[in-house]
């Protein structure tokens, strides 16, 4: 990416860009730990946002969904350890409560407050907690926040993860910050996946939505964990405008630069979600090309990415293509077997559907003992093409997954 | 079941009919074990068979499929240890050889031969050892050698899956065997598993075909273990007519007891291969009920099968039924989530899309901690309805999927 630096910045993730202040505390609602983040832009910003596609949406999606229609946004506040789905009308008037605590304390109005929750599903917001929490937060807001407020929103994460991304602007600095949660039940179309992300770009709310929409279809909709696709996936953004550049819009000449910059910033973040997957050893890239069309590149994808053979296959480093090969087959894609080519890295494993010589398993075993491998299926039939991005599944994913809420 | 008998034959499996031999030796494709099982009628059998519906099929599969089309058949040869799938000409070059040889030993025309392969993908079969596994199977054929073949079939399979029901056609006594493999790669439309039956009744073809295609429909297409479908799956049926009973069609007095003898059978070995799923400790009964299509219904209860999260947390004994709701939204199905109510064994858990009362946590986790029970969807939305039969995902599963082939 040569117009944009992705970098280890001393503010590292979404209080990175000017005016933007955060916090994580410990609300009460998790037993122990932070479970509660807010984050702040002290001037009023355009907002945009993608929300999950499953038809059990969480009672906080809704009200996202809802409030960006006004399309500007001062203040998110995200809580773990209880996702507030399944929980009726008491839990959609609980997120409109959480809302009018956030404004009061703030000080701000209760159509530019934001609410996500992640956690159990099913049960209701203990909402002393939440109004503790948010007072606590709204005293603790800083530029060093932002760290805590990564940290605050993690479940069953292993680490915090956070990104920044720097660009010019006619010249002048423009920062986008990141931040996101999520190691399980991620699926294409948005997983149990929170995402925030901040920049002092000054972007109308029309172009900021086109903009984001497309960076989540290039990353947090082309990883895959489990197959699972969560009731409360969100990924909200704002700008506030604060870097004093030229305002951007589709069609300036810096608008490709400001695209690119998102884009590698929510690559980067989806990245660390699919590397921190419930107990994954391994991030692999699946790439398919010579389908009739771009949806059957994608359903063979996601057959790969989805296959419990394939993914237990790679964590025991077992050279089995043969599992890939009738994952293919049974995408529902259109295949040709004896047209199929699967290259691992840059070894050609399988050609015209059979094992391509000899040496080929102990080639394969040798690439998929790394950590990281790419897969490349050549159908041979059209220009159809995808990628997703995904991880191995072992013994420790069904462990932490059977103990979880309990 | 008011007409048939299920019960522990003498000879519990597909030799209980009059005039089926069967065997099941060590030809040498496997390091150890019975890896050669050999199927024989004494008289020409009629022939019914269905098979995966993966794009990737075996060569025995491609084979099977034209044999079939001839209607009649006197002997199946299966082979375990090697599934003879993405094997390219050559492949399908050994699965006429094997028919030859199979023809040869037993002195009959090599029209009236099928083979079937399980094992490992992408490995050519053995061919000196597959000839010499025929020529031992063929001189060791008995009424007794019936467990020895359900043996013989099995690859990661704890146990050797048999049945046997009686029906009276005319007063006369008609018996249905047949033996399963299978504990992995199990999903709807045939996973890797093979199923054989016999039946000394005397079925036309076309009937027999009818018959079975609706069993299979009932049975082996109703379960899943993994989501993961295989190359190989192979169900095929021979009606040899010895027990001198009436011609049976569609339309005779006694079809009805004779499909329900069907039904039986195929639905009582489908439920062992789930009980005996890799890893599971589970047996789950999902049904959907109220659903606007019977195709939406079906998705929703493979969703909800094939949901790792789910199949984790009833290993787990995890009373997470917001997984559950999960997976119903997500599953592409028309789904009104304050409409859901989700009754587990006689409990309803959940009401409305909420939790029905404080109480309902506490019940379920009773529940799920049971060795089987039954998840019953009511979306109230309409007169589409499914059943499904699946099993959980322990840690056991990862470990014989991470370890199998090398």
């Amino acid at each position: 990416m040569s117009n944009s630096t992705l970098y280890e910045h001393s503010l590292k993730g979404i209080t990175a860009p000017e005016g933007f202040l955060a916090t994580g505390v410990h609300a009460g609602i998790k037993a122990d730990g932070l479970d509660m983040a807010l984050i702040f832009s002290v001037k009023v910003a355009t907002m945009a946002g993608t929300f999950t596609t499953n038809r059990v949406a969480a009672a906080p999606v809704v009200f996202c969904r809802e409030q960006l229609k006004g399309g500007v946004g001062q203040a998110i506040v995200i809580n773990s350890g209880v996702a507030n789905a399944c929980t009726g009308t008491t839990g959609f008037k609980n997120v409109e409560l959480t809302a009018q605590i956030a404004a009061e304390t703030l000080g701000i109005s209760v159509n530019l407050v934001y609410v996500c929750s992640t956690g159990v599903i099913g049960k209701q917001l203990p909402m002393q907690a939440i109004e503790n929490g948010i007072k606590i937060a709204g005293r603790q807001l800083s530029k060093e926040g932002g760290s805590l407020a990564a940290r605050a929103i993690m479940t069953t994460d292993t680490q915090p993860k956070e990104s920044v991304v720097e660009i010019k602007v006619g010249g002048k600095k423009v920062t986008i910050g990141g931040m996101c949660k999520g190691a399980g039940m991620i699926e294409p179309n948005m997983a149990t996946m929170l995402a925030f992300i901040t920049t002092d770009a000054d972007v109308p709310k029309e172009d900021l939505q086109k903009a984001l929409s497309s960076a989540v279809n290039e990353s947090f909709n082309r990883i895959s964990v489990d197959g699972c696709q969560s009731t409360n996936d969100t990924v909200l953004m704002m700008a506030n405008g604060m870097a004093g550049a030229d305002k951007l819009y589709e069609g300036h000449p810096d608008w490709k630069k400001f695209v690119e910059g998102l884009n590698e910033l929510t690559r980067d973040l989806a990245l660390k979600i699919v590397a921190d997957g419930e107990g994954a050893t391994k991030l692999v890239t699946i790439r398919v090309v010579g389908a009739v069309s771009n949806d059957d590149a994608r359903k063979i994808c996601r057959a790969i990415a989805n296959s419990l053979l394939v993914k237990t296959s790679w964590y025991g480093g077992d050279p089995n293509w043969g599992r890939v090969m009738s994952a293919i087959g049974a995408s529902g894609a259109y295949v040709l077997p004896e047209m199929v080519c699967i290259r691992y890295n840059d070894s050609n494993i399988v050609t015209n559907g059979v094992e391509t010589d000899e040496s080929s398993r102990a080639k394969l075993a040798r690439i998929i003992s790394q950590r990281e491998f790419c897969i490349t299926v050549d159908l041979h039939l059209g220009g159809g093409e995808d990628v997703i991005y995904t991880c191995d599944c072992s013994e420790e994913y069904v462990r932490i997954n059977s103990e979880y809420s309990t």
